[in-house]
C-alpha cells in the first residue's frame, strides 16, 4: 500500500449542543480542512462515523447528509458503525482507500448527538451495541458491561477501586488543559470514591459522560504530504473483533481484540509498545494486570512514562460516540506536531490510538508518527 | 490495485422470517462459503450491510454479531449503512481491501429484518434515510420520494403509468422463475393500474414490498481465484453521492449520482453500456427518458436487448434493504456463471449491478465479468 498521512484535524467542543450531529461534524471538518490547507472541492471521499443517529435524531443515511451540510454533496460517502469505534474504523478504511491508490484526499469524521434525549433513552440506545436477544433482555447496559470487566480485573489482579479512581483523576487533570474538553475541573480520588454507584464497582466519576460533538481528519497520499512539515504519517491501522456476547468470552479481565489489533498494528508499523510516546488508551504498554498500579503511580499522566489520554480521554474530554475515534486521532496528531500547548507530551514522536467498541467486540488500533 | 474475483454467493429466500437479521445473513454466508469452497477460518474480514437494525431489532454493532453467529468472531468486521445501497457499498469496500493487498479472502453480506414490526413503523424507519429536519417533518416517506421522481419523469419525457406498470409486470414474470423471490406470481398491467394508490402516480403493485432476508458474497484475490472456472471477476466498483435533500436537486427526472457512479465504473472497467449483457437496474443502457418505452417493448425482459433484474428485482424478489446490494451481486454472478436456470440470460459475459440509496443520494455501480 502507498503511505498515507494526516494533514489536518478538527474537533468541536464536546458537551451539549443545539445542533445536529451532521452540523457538528461539519464544524469540525471546516476546521480540519483549513488546518490541512485543502479545499473542500479536493476531497474525493468521506468516511463517516455515527452510531445512534437513527435513535436520537431519527436520521440514517448520515453519510450524504454530512457531505451535503459541508457543501461537498458529490463525493462518495460511507457511514460506518462499529459502536464506539465507528470513526476509528472510518479512519482505517480511509487509509486503505488512499493506500490502494483509489483516492489522494479523503475526509474522515464523525458526529453524534445524544443530549437531546433523556439519560434513560441514551442508556437504552447505547445498549443496542450489545446483543438484543441474549443481553439486553437481561437488563444489561454499558455501565454494567464495564463493571463486569472491572470486577474481573480486580479479582484476577487485585486492582483496587482507588487505582481505577486514579484513572479518572488523571483524566480530569488532563481535561483542565484541554479547552475543548467537556469537563475542565480537577477531582480527587476521595471524590470518585464518594460518588454514587452506577454499576458496582463503577461509580459516577469513573464513568464517561454522554456528549454531543464532532471530529474530522484529513488524510492524503504521500505525494501530497511530501514536504509538508506538519504532516503526520500513518504507520499502521488495524482492527480485530471478538465474540459479541460477554458470556462467550473466556476471561473478562483481558480484551483479546485489543491484543490482536495491537499486535497487527505494531507488526505493520515495524515497532513495538516501547516506541510509543503518547497514547489515547493504554495497551501493551504495561504488563497485563498492572494498569491499576500504572495509573496510581502516575506513569500514565502527563510527565509519566507513557502519558495516556492527555486530552482528558473519554472520561473528561467527553465521548460523542460516533466522533470519538476521529477525535482521538486528532489529539495524537496534535501531540506529534508538538502543538498541544499545556498538555503537550515532550518530544512525542510516535503515538498510538486505541478505540474499543461495544462489549469489547470491536477494537481498532492505529500508530502515527512524525517524520 | 490487484484484481478481485467473486468465488461464492448465497441468498436466503426473501419474505417473512422468524429469525434475526444476523441469523439470516449467516444462512446466506454458509451457502456462499460452501459455494466458494472456502472454509470460514480462511475469512480475513467481514463487510456487513444493515440499515434499520437499531429500529426494528434494537440492534446496533451488527458486524461482530453477524461474525459471531457465523462462528468467525475473530475477524475484523465493519458495518456499513448507506440506506438501500448498504451491502453494495460493503462490496465496494471489500474490493478495495483485497485490491490494496490487505486481505485475500473477504466476506461481504447483509441482513435485514423488518416484518417483525408494523408497516407503519417500517415506513417511518425507512424514512430516516431522508432528512430529519427538512423532509421527515413534512411527512415525506419513500413512496412519496419515488412518486415525486416518477412524476418528474412523466412530465419531462411523457412516460406513462402503463409503461411504469410494465416494469412491475416484467419483474413479477422474472420472479416466477426465481425460487427465492418473495413474489412468484404473474401480474398484468391492468392489475397494476387497478391496484390502490400508494403515492400518486405509484400504486401498490408498482412498489417493492417490505422483506426479511440475507445475502452474502465471498471475494478473493487473483491468486486464489486463478484457475477456478466459476470465478467471476470484478471489473470495477464505483460510488457517487448527491445532495441529501430532494429540494436541492435540479432535475428530479435524472439521478446524477447514478450517472457519475456509472461513468466511473465504465471508465475503470474499460468498457461501456454497449458491453452490458445483464443488469440489476437499467442505466446508461437506453437514452435518457426512454426507460418507459424500453420496459413496454420488452427490451428489459428476459430475451430482450438488455434484461434488467432477471431475479424479479426489488419489486418481486423482495427488498431486505441491508441485504439487497449483496443479493444483486449474487444474481449477476449466477447469471455470468450460466447457472440461473429458467431465468438465464443467454450468453451473458458482462453484468452490471446498480444500487440506489435513500433520496438518490447514494449510488453504487459495479461491473462484473467472466473470463
Amino acid at each position: 500500500m502507498r503511505r498515507v498521512a494526516v494533514l489536518g484535524v478538527g474537533v468541536t467542543k464536546f458537551g451539549k449542543h443545539d445542533r445536529t450531529s451532521g452540523e457538528l461534524f461539519a464544524e469540525a471538518a471546516v476546521e480540519a480542512l483549513a488546518d490541512a490547507g485543502i479545499e473542500p472541492r479536493q476531497v474525493q471521499a468521506l468516511y463517516y462515523g455515527n452510531v445512534v443517529g437513527g435513535e436520537t435524531e431519527k436520521q440514517l443515511h448520515t453519510g450524504p447528509q454530512a457531505a451535503s451540510i459541508l457543501g461537498i454533496p458529490g463525493v462518495p460517502t460511507t457511514r460506518i458503525e462499529t459502536a464506539c469505534a465507528s470513526s476509528h474504523a472510518a479512519f482505517r478504511h480511509a487509509v486503505m482507500e488512499i493506500g490502494a491508490g483509489v483516492s489522494d484526499v479523503v475526509l474522515v469524521g464523525g458526529g453524534e448527538r445524544v443530549l437531546n434525549v433523556t439519560t434513560e433513552e441514551s442508556t437504552e440506545y447505547f445498549a443496542y451495541a450489545s446483543d438484543a436477544t441474549w443481553e439486553q433482555t437481561l437488563g444489561l447496559t454499558f455501565p454494567g458491561v464495564f463493571a463486569l470487566i472491572a470486577r474481573a480485573h480486580m479479582t484476577k489482579y487485585g486492582t483496587t477501586e482507588e487505582q481505577m479512581a486514579a484513572v479518572a483523576v488523571k483524566n480530569h487533570h488532563h481535561g483542565t488543559l484541554n479547552p475543548k474538553a467537556q469537563f475542565q475541573k480537577e477531582i480527587t480520588v476521595e471524590q470518585v470514591m464518594r460518588s454514587p454507584k452506577v454499576a458496582d464497582p463503577l461509580k459516577l466519576y469513573d464513568c464517561c459522560p454522554f456528549s454531543d460533538g464532532g471530529a474530522a481528519v484529513v488524510l492524503v497520499s504521500e505525494d501530497i504530504a511530501r514536504g509538508r512539515r506538519r504532516a503526520i504519517w500513518v504507520l499502521s491501522s488495524a482492527a480485530a473483533s471478538d465474540f459479541m456476547l460477554l458470556g462467550d468470552k473466556r476471561d473478562l479481565s483481558r480484551v483479546p481484540a485489543t491484543e490482536r489489533a495491537a499486535a497487527a498494528a505494531y507488526r505493520d508499523a515495524g515497532c513495538g509498545p516501547e516506541d510509543v510516546d503518547v497514547a489515547t488508551e493504554g495497551l501493551g504498554l504495561f504488563e497485563a494486570g498492572t494498569g491499576g498500579v500504572a495509573a496510581e503511580k502516575g506513569w500514565t499522566s502527563l510527565g509519566g512514562k507513557v502519558p495516556v489520554n492527555p486530552s482528558g480521554g473519554l472520561k473528561a474530554k467527553g465521548h460523542p460516540i460516533g466522533a470519538t475515534g476521529a477525535a482521538q486521532v486528532a489529539e495524537i496528531v496534535t501531540q506529534l506536531r508538538g502543538e498541544a500547548g499545556p498538555r503537550q507530551v515532550d518530544g512525542a514522536r510516535t503515538g498510538l490510538v486505541h478505540t474499543l467498541g461495544g462489549n469489547t467486540a470491536t477494537v481498532c488500533v492505529s500508530l502515527l508518527g512524525r517524520e
